[in-house]
């Protein structure tokens, strides 16, 4: 994607060049840490250059957040085909393997998100949705989760559960598997589903 | 407590007194908005004594954050008595009381400590710590939970999810009731901790 860095490529090829090459280094990088100087390093390009294409480093931030997310929904894709538990774990897999791999950057993001950068958390605000809101796109018949108000809302916090699974076992893993963890994340979810029925 | 403000007492009484009145201010307020003019002016006291008491503004905050962790541990302290699960639910409704009333409080805390700032992520985890581990102690036999590093991987899962579906609640209820959210609360501990036998 970035052998031929002395092609000429359009202003949009370019941004998005640029683009890719910042989701790469927030990968291991805070956003704190993803300056527009290591950026301009990187490419090989002048700083001037950079603001002319993203205006300024907080936006430069949201475009990369926002390219950063749209892989990892893309990356998470659940197959078509399949038991609806296969296809959970298929999605479940590629996001702990996304986590791993972009570990300081997700992170960053969480903070951010989380700390109140606003546009950041609107950036991650509409992935989760989109994450979630993909668990009953993807399952018409209700098969793992019934599309009720109950549902959405226990979706959400199973979501919430996820990503501090998967975060505290990057920190500390337990002797926990990878294998086992994705066990415990796939099976929670018709578990946490299942109280509906029995919940008061 | 705050009834007789004339009366004489000792500088660690008038401490206490002034921790009860910043806890009670930040029920319906964000850390941003609990200056030390607003304190100042609701105790009937000077800045300049304000300060001798608690050195700045960030030690008064981590000072009332903490008095306010002390509450919520001691409020949610569950019953010595009773079935396992009606022992959670006591606790249970006592946290999802708590969060609700001190709602702007609570949520600028978890963003505060999520945002970087290290003392108060420090009294944060220190008191979901004491939340979590409780559910260990007060099950010696393990009815609810065993005492595994898996399980207390998904307790603090759980504890993630209780806060997400709490605070989102708060925010829109969806028309699930303080009862409905109360019975997927407690019944999804079990729920989770249950995927330990039959995840892979």
């Amino acid at each position: 994607m970035t052998t031929a860095p002395r092609t000429r490529l359009s202003p949009a090829e370019r941004r998005e060049q640029l683009l890719d090459l910042g989701v790469r280094l927030l990968a291991h990088r805070s956003l704190d840490e993803l300056s527009i100087d290591l950026l301009a390093e990187e490419a090989g390009i002048s700083r001037g250059l950079l603001y002319h294409y993203f205006g300024s480093k907080q936006a430069f931030h949201e475009a990369v957040v926002r390219h950063a997310a749209d892989d990892l929904i893309a990356q998470t894709t659940p197959p078509t085909d399949g038991e609806p538990l296969e296809r959970l774990r298929t999605s479940v897999t590629a996001y702990v393997d996304y986590v791993v791999a972009n570990h300081e950057g997700y992170v960053s993001l969480v903070k951010a998100a989380a700390g109140g950068n606003e546009s950041l958390r609107a950036i991650y605000e509409d992935a989760r949705s989109a994450l979630n809101g993909r668990l009953f796109h993807g399952d018409d018949a209700g098969e793992i989760v019934p599309d009720t108000p109950a549902a959405r809302l226990l979706v959400q916090g199973w979501s919430a559960m996820t990503e501090e699974l998967v975060l505290s076992w990057i920190d500390d893993s337990r002797g926990v598997t990878r294998e086992e963890l994705l066990g415990l994340v796939v099976a929670s979810l018709p578990a946490v589903v299942g109280v509906l029925g029995t919940g008061r």
